[in-house]
């Protein structure tokens, strides 16, 4: 019985992809910036996954560059937007991850002004409050693709032609879509996107970002040689091989595991004692393996534990934030009471469970909610 | 035959660190800020390898934090000391690794002053121009352990004594000293310091950064939760595991490694033609596996790619700065004419390397160096 329901943390490694970490770990080891031989074939293998993740993205490859993870990702990029634009205006939603809303925190003491846009109770950016944003000149817009803690799809598309309306640019966090749905339409569209390694079965401390190749900026760190000046370090190659065969893997799959999500989804939401919970967006039909859950007369926090204690792990929201006292950045953006906030849990699973993996869990919360006519 | 000389740009991974890194890749994937049991599972396994790493480093645990490498361990420290002095002037040694250089260069940008120290011809700091920097109030100095181009190990001690006097702080790069010379003295007295995994031979995409628990400062992104707030990010445990497991092994047999070291060394440099070529510092009793030549006649970038054809991989300088046209960091802070630093190549090597290994390089080298009598 698989128990861990927390994929949106973090997911095991796939068998496959650490085979190819292992195989470039032990064949490709040389830095791939040196220029002898060992180092040529090691850039060769660099450049070999980069091209492969550009298809996956459905983005021109020459604007990937590897990074240590979606946080490092979502830095470079939106701090890039910024110098390209010029801008002194960062428009975020406010379901963003935490490292959006921390590099706001820290770009407002920068003087760049930053605009947080709520978002509706079905947990999607509100694009006429974005659009007003936008009207007092160009700015960056950040948004993501899938919501980490709700697993709300954003309108990316419409966002993207409001921001070029106004000759904005929109960074697209996508490192909880990216393997789940498809960037076919919106990879082609963004100006930057991050993804993460661990976040579909690749290997943690691994991650790139895209940031458009015509787009002329300067790097935040003068004369990096690596990843084009993008990303300074020696590039972890051997974590960008796992990290591509992994999500190779996820888009290869990706309609038929997101029909089964979504059955997964409907069983276990049909499953659960009716009336009392509540969804936190409206969800149901978004074929994204991530259920965010109020529940009637428990505290999230208290829940996570008690299913912990009993083997089923799941979480109050983004392991990013889990040692702020604060109620969840979407939540809040939703406009949903702290109170209710409070009982908040974050179901998210994968392919790997079964029917049964996950009417087992809706069991086991079902022993904590009370019966319809109690 | 092992022909791969370029050990200082990255070291191919130990097999044990690879055991380590596959065990915890399998059995410890969860988010390391997971509050569930695969959570704190993830999180015991990581303060396990913080405490060991304190042991190897010497210093208090509660100062490390784990990163994607040495260039952001020594972003990350530098800056945090910046903070905690609240100083306007960064003063670097002309020897540091492009990551000090270029984050000079950044914070320039931000009014931070900044001094450039040169080395001695022997490829030391000069203490008397360190001081002098000094006088005008206290500053931030960096200065590496062990440089990464010519094998020079830098008097810390004298540097650190010379910064308490003046109320500066000291950060120390020991990415190439650490393994391979002791920390034992200098882990306790520095103020901050960095290492990276893949120097070690442990997995790429990993390090950590020291800074003394004691020091008070604003971290550079506001919010973090990770690894005390000092860097942001899911922390990669397992590279961290494969990080420490290699680190224990190569600071266990450091004293007889060490030895063979400078034996081998030695080895080479008898061995190749006298008077045709001149070490770069006075290194030659240093027991550090790096060698810094500058040959009669040979560009160092035709030596290395006529090396690389007949399978010999070595370097002309640091990896993280093959893409510019410019000299050495290190050569022009030793005052080495622009005409002398572009015969230059480095050799740096390991404990795998038989005395045959390196007396073959030498041949090879000898190859191309005029006979004493020519």
């Amino acid at each position: 019985m698989n128990r861990y329901f927390d994929y949106a943390a973090t997911s095991p490694m796939d068998p496959e992809a650490l085979e190819a970490y292992v195989h470039a770990a032990t064949h490709y080891y040389g830095n791939a910036e040196s220029l002898h031989d060992a180092g040529t074939k090691a850039s060769s293998l660099l450049e070999h996954c980069r091209k492969k993740l550009g298809e996956l993205l459905h983005v021109p490859y020459e604007g990937i560059a590897f990074t240590s993870g979606g946080t490092e990702s979502n830095e470079l990029a939106v701090s890039a937007l910024i110098r390209a634009l010029n801008s002194q205006h960062l428009v975020i939603s406010g379901g963003e991850h935490s490292s959006i809303h921390n590099l706001a925190e820290r770009m407002k003491k920068q003087d760049i002004q930053v605009t947080i846009i709520p978002l509706h109770p079905n947990g999607q950016v509100d694009l006429t409050k974005l659009e007003k944003a936008l009207y007092n000149g160009p700015a960056v817009v950040a948004l993501h693709h899938v919501n980490g803690e709700i697993g709300s799809i954003q309108p990316v598309e419409e966002a993207v032609h409001t921001a070029r309306k106004y000759g904005s640019l929109l960074h697209c966090d996508c490192v909880q879509s990216f393997g789940k749905i498809s960037l076919s339409t919106i990879g082609s569209i963004v100006d930057s996107l991050s993804v993460s390694s661990h976040k579909v079965s690749g290997p943690k401390g691994t991650g790139a970002v895209y940031i458009r190749p015509d787009l002329s900026f300067q790097p935040l760190t003068p004369n990096v040689t690596h990843e084009k000046g993008v990303r300074p370090g020696t590039v972890d190659v051997p974590g960008a091989a796992g990290f591509v065969t992994a999500a190779e893997k996820a888009v290869k799959h990706l309609p038929a595991r997101a029909a089964y999500h979504q059955h997964l989804k409907t069983s276990f939401l049909e499953e659960l004692t009716p009336g009392r919970w509540q969804l936190a967006g409206e969800t149901e039909h978004q074929p994204v393996p991530i259920i965010g859950l109020m529940l009637d007369h428990h505290q999230g926090q208290w829940m996570m534990l008690e299913g912990s204690r009993r083997g089923y792990f799941f979480s109050t929201g983004s392991a990013c934030r889990v040692h702020t006292q604060q109620a969840s950045y979407t939540l809040s953006a939703m406009g949903v009471k702290e109170e209710d906030a409070k009982s908040f849990i974050r179901i998210s699973f994968s392919h790997h469970h079964s029917k049964t993996d996950i009417l087992d869990l809706a069991h086991h919360l079902n022993l904590y909610l009370p019966r319809e006519d109690d």
